[in-house]
């Protein structure tokens, strides 16, 4: 989804609030978040949060579906024409050797949100959408790269799926422990894809 | 480490307590993991519990090593004498298609546990012992096949690294969403593992 089109699905004081959870959430991490906290940041009473959000569950899966919007936006964004440069540069994105502080600490803030999803069902669905859409996204170019016949002709959904769980498993490992591999994996998974792709 | 030298190394109130942490986790779910519940589970009295770990972090942490240990117990059983046999062999036991319920419970309550080290240190320090630990035996069978010359001479640290971040990643997305793809990823890293070994 374009940036552009976000700012009409979210209205102002909702963008506001969204925003003020990102700051609380960066500033006192996960366990430190509260509606009080998040009123703070907002300059604006927590009975007005209240007003858009029935409970703190209900803000923070809107929370995540606004951080979910805006990691689309980037997966979506920098199109290339060529789908072996433009595979290539969404797995770089994804996989940063070096993220930025920000990056760095919004996945943080997925693998806490994410861990919610083994027993809440409105989270499960949120991350089903996305591994969905990261998978359809790697999926298409595939396809694309077949049919101009830059790929050779591969099971477009099982290599996506492939592409979708090495990226997942090398940000997860990233967050969650002090090994530092997330430069080896992508090396070896680019390396994977262009022996099975030409 | 085989299970017989587990039983040296956890006494046996220690074990009972991790068996009643089990017990409590698969019923009540992480949020719902109280040192009460587990007394009541331990069949003893909680004071007991508590000569034995000085708080319910310290008791989680000692609990996840025994997971762990009994984790690894699984991984390093059932060596085969062809490394290839013996690399999809340990494959086929992490990302089981269907896994009993048990195996699926721990899973669930590692995905809950890990999130934790995205703020504590000592968690982080464990999942840190695992994933080498894992990539260390990958590492090993792979180093094991090029000297007797049945696989081709791969960079073995950066393939097990590889399997490591597709394994985490299949089982994660497994248990935090509603997708099925375990299967899928299974035979694409089967394939990529024929490719490049062989």
């Amino acid at each position: 989804m374009p940036l552009d089109d976000l700012d009409d699905k979210w209205s102002a004081p909702q963008r506001e609030i969204m925003n003020a959870t990102y700051r609380t959430l960066l500033e006192h991490g996960y366990a430190g978040l509260s509606i009080s906290r998040i009123g703070s940041e907002y300059k604006k009473s927590k009975s007005l949060i209240y007003h858009h959000y029935e409970s703190k569950e209900d803000l923070l899966v809107a929370f995540l579906e606004f951080v979910i919007d805006r990691f689309e936006a980037t997966i979506t964004a920098g199109d290339r024409d060529d789908p072996g440069e433009h595979l290539k540069c969404i797995i770089n994105r994804l996989l940063l050797h070096q993220p930025a502080a920000d990056q760095w600490q919004i996945q943080k803030v997925l693998v806490t949100l994410r861990s919610q999803a083994v027993t809440s069902d409105s989270f499960r669905e949120q991350f089903t959408r996305v591994d969905d859409r990261i998978v359809s996204v790697f999926s298409d170019i595939i396809e694309r790269g077949i049919t101009v016949e830059e790929f050779t002709d591969v099971d477009s959904s099982a290599v996506a799926e492939h592409i979708l769980a090495t990226i997942n498993g090398a940000i997860y490992s990233d967050e969650t422990t002090n090994r530092k591999q997330i430069q080896t994996v992508r090396t070896s998974l680019l390396a994977y894809l262009n022996t099975i792709l030409y």
